[in-house]
C-alpha cells in the first residue's frame, strides 16, 4: 500500500548537499522518496538495481566513489527504465544537462530544478520541454527555486495565470547581491556618504556577490530571471540577451582581466552613480535594481529604477528578494518577500517541488 | 485519453458566482471540469446522471429551479457514486456543511473551500477531516482562501512545514477591515486628527466591514484565521476562543441591539485608544489589529500591536493582508501582501485549489 518515487539527484555542490540532507530527514511523509543517484561532474553513486541508496554517510560515500556518472544519455536511459516513477533533481548550473531535459521529459521523467538555464535561454528549449511535458506520458517539471530560491514567486504567477487572472505588469528585485548593494548605497535617510565602490566591496566581501562582481553587475542573470517571469505572464522572450539590460558596469571596465583590477578601478566611477542617486533623492525618491515585465506597454526591461520612500521595494533590507504581481484582479499587486538566495532556502525550493511533483505521480 | 473530474460546487453567493464564472471561462486546461451540481440554501441544479450541466445560463438556470438541494447526507450519497472522481466546492460559511466534511472526505470526495469553520473549529473537526483524508481512499482538502482569499498563505506555511522548515513566528494583518481601519487610523505621518469612530464609519460605508461592525471588531474572525495559521504551524489550539482575543468593541457596547445604536455611541469611547494611538506615536511607533503565533514564546494572540514605521505593517495600505513567516530558514521574514478579501480574488484562490486537486486526482 505505501507510495514511493525514485529520486535522481545532479549536483551535490552548496543547494545539492543540502537538499539531500533535508530529503533525508523528511518526516511523516505519507510518500517514500529512495534515492537511487547522486552524481557530481566527475563520480557519481548510482544504484544500479533502483534499490535505495542509504543517505546515512553519502557525502563519504560519494567521495570515495570512483564510478562515473555517465552521460546524460546514459542516465537517461537508467532512469527511464525504473520500475518506479522518477523524478530527476538538477542541482547544477550546466547548460548541457538543461538542454537534455527534452530527452528526459519525454520518457516520463519529472524534473524539479532551481537550475535557470532551461527557461531562460532560447525559446525554443523553452517550447520543448513544455511540449514534452503535455505528451500523455510526459513528465512534470518544476523550477520554484529558478527565481527568489524558495519564495512562492514561480507557484503564485503560474496559480493567477491558470485561473484566468490576467497579468498587467510584475516588477521584482530578483539578485540578493544587487538588492544588498541597492539597499544599502541608496536609502530613504541616505545622507550621501556611502561611495558606491565601498558598497560594491562590501557585498563581495560579505560573500553576497560571484569571486568577480561583474557577474552580478552586468545584470544577466537577472535578465535570465526577467524571461522566466516574462514567458510565464505570457510574454514572449526569444532569448534573454534580447532584452534592454542596463549593465551596471562602466564600459571601459567590461574587458579588463580580473576581478581585482575592475575592483581597484570602480572608485574612479563612483561620480556616475551618484548623480543619478542624487537626482532620485531630491525626489524623494531610491534607486533599486530591478526586472520589470509591462504587459500594457509590452515591454520587459532590466536596470535601475526610482522608487518613492513609501513603496515596497524602498524599504527593503538585507539582500532580500522582492516581486510584485500587478494584476486585473490585483490592481494593488500581491507581493511575496524574503531571502531569495542561500543553500538552505533554495533547497527547500527545490524540495517543495519534488513533493508536489511525487503527489502527483503517486 | 481526455481527462474529467466531476465538480459539485455548494452555495452561488458572491465568491461561489465569481467561481463558477472563472471556472466557465478555462482556457487550456488539460482536464475537463463537469459541474454536475450548484446548490444554494434552498433549491439546487443537480445532474442526477452525472452528465455535465450547462454553465451557458447557470444563474436564471438556478433561479428557475424548484429542486431542492438535499441533506448532505443525501448530496453524500450523490458524490460518492459519481463514476469521475469528484470534488466538492463549499462556497458557504455553513457550520454544519463544514461538520459533514469527514463524511465527504472518508468516500473519496476531495474538498476546495473558503469557507474557514472546517478548520477553526473545534479540534475534533479538525482531526476527523485529515484523518479521513490520510485513509488509502480519503479525499483531498484544499483551503487556500480561508486565510488571505486568493493570497498564496496557506501552501507557503504548508510548504515550509513539509520541507523540514521550524515556524518560530508567524505575524499576520488577515482582516481587510481591521487593516483599512487601522491603516487609515494610524499612519507614520499621523497628525491625530482622524478619530476612531469617523474611520469605521467610513470602513462602513465603503462595505469593507459586516453590516454590524462589531462582527469584525470582536476580533472572533481574525481568531479563527490565528487558529488556522497556529494548527498548521504546530501549535495546538483547541478551539478560536480559548485564545486571548483583544476586542475593540467597548464592555458598554457589547450588547447593545444593533449595529446603528452601538455606532452612535462609539464616539463617546474614542479618547481610550486615542491614548493608546499617540502612545505609540511617541515611539514613532503605528498600531495594527495583527494575529501572532510565536512558537518560542508558546502563545497565539489576537489583538493591537505596535510596529516601527519602517516595518513592512506600517506601511500597509487599503485593506491588504499581509502575512510574515519568520523561520529557522527565514530569520528576515518570508512575507505575502495584497488584497485579502473580494469575490475575484477568493473565488480565483478555490479555483487554484480545485486544480491542484484535479492534477493530483487525474
Ligand atoms: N546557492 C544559491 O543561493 C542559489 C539560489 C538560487 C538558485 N541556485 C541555483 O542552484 C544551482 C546549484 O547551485 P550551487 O550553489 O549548489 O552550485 P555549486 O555549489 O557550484 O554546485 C554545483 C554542483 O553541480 C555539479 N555539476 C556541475 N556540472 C555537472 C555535470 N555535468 N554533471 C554532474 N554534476 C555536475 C557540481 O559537481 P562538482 O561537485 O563535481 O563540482 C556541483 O556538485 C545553480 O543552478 C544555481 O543557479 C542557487
Ligand atoms: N467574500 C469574500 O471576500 C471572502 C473572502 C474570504 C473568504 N470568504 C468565504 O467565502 C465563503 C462565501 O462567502 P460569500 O461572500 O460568497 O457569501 P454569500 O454571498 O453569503 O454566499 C453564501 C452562499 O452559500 C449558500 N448557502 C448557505 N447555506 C447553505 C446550505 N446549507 N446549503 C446550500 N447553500 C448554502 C447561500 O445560499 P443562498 O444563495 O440561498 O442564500 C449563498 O449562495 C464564506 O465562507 C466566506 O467566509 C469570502
Amino acid at each position: 500500500m505505501s507510495k514511493a518515487v525514485n529520486v535522481a539527484i545532479i549536483g551535490a555542490g552548496l543547494v545539492g548537499s543540502a537538499f539531500i540532507n533535508q530529503l533525508k530527514s523528511l518526516k511523516n511523509n505519507a510518500i517514500t522518496f529512495n534515492v537511487i543517484m547522486i552524481a557530481r561532474s566527475k563520480t557519481a553513486l548510482v544504484s544500479k538495481s533502483y534499490s535505495p541508496l542509504s543517505l546515512a554517510n553519502w557525502e563519504s560515500d560519494l567521495s570515495a566513489s570512483t564510478e562515473p556518472a555517465g552521460s546524460f544519455g546514459e542516465i537517461a536511459d537508467f532512469l527511464k527504465q525504473s520500475p518506479l516513477p522518477v523524478i530527476l533533481v538538477d542541482n547544477t548550473s550546466n547548460q548541457a544537462l538543461a538542454e537534455a531535459y527534452p530527452s528526459f521529459v519525454e520518457h516520463g521523467i519529472s524534473i524539479a530544478t532551481p537550475n535557470k538555464k532551461a527557461f531562460s535561454s532560447d525559446k525554443s528549449l523553452w517550447d520543448a520541454i513544455w511540449n514534452a511535458s503535455a505528451q500523455p506520458k510526459g513528465g512534470l517539471v518544476y523550477h520554484e527555486a529558478s527565481v527568489g530560491a524558495g519564495l512562492p514567486i514561480i507557484s503564485t504567477l503560474r496559480d493567477l495565470v491558470a485561473t484566468g487572472d490576467e497579468i498587467v505588469k510584475v516588477e521584482g528585485i530578483v539578485s540578493g547581491s544587487l538588492s544588498f548593494i541597492f539597499n544599502t548605497f541608496s536609502t530613504t535617510s541616505s545622507t550621501g556618504e556611502v561611495k558606491f565602490s565601498d558598497v560594491v566591496q562590501t557585498a563581495k566581501e560579505l560573500g553576497y556577490t560571484e569571486p568577480d562582481p561583474r557577474d552580478d553587475l552586468n545584470g544577466l542573470d537577472a535578465a535570465r530571471k526577467a524571461t522566466i517571469i516574462a514567458r510565464l505572464s505570457g510574454f514572449n522572450v526569444q532569448s534573454p540577451t534580447q532584452l534592454p539590460i542596463q549593465s551596471l558596469i562602466p564600459k571601459d571596465l567590461e574587458s579588463v582581466a580580473t576581478g581585482e583590477e575592475y575592483m581597484s578601478r570602480l572608485p574612479n566611477y563612483d561620480q556616475e552613480i551618484e548623480t543619478v542617486r542624487q537626482e532620485a533623492a531630491k525626489e524623494n525618491k531610491v534607486l533599486r535594481y530591478v526586472i520589470k515585465v509591462d504587459m500594457e506597454a509590452n515591454t520587459a526591461t532590466v536596470g535601475i529604477e526610482k522608487f518613492e520612500s513609501s513603496h515596497p521595494f524602498a524599504g527593503l533590507k538585507g539582500s532580500d528578494n522582492v516581486i510584485a504581481f500587478t494584476t486585473k484582479r490585483y490592481p494593488n499587486p500581491l507581493i511575496v518577500q524574503g531571502a531569495g538566495a542561500g543553500d538552505e532556502v533554495t533547497a527547500a525550493g527545490v524540495l517543495g517541488d519534488v513533493l508536489k511533483i511525487a503527489d502527483r505521480l503517486v
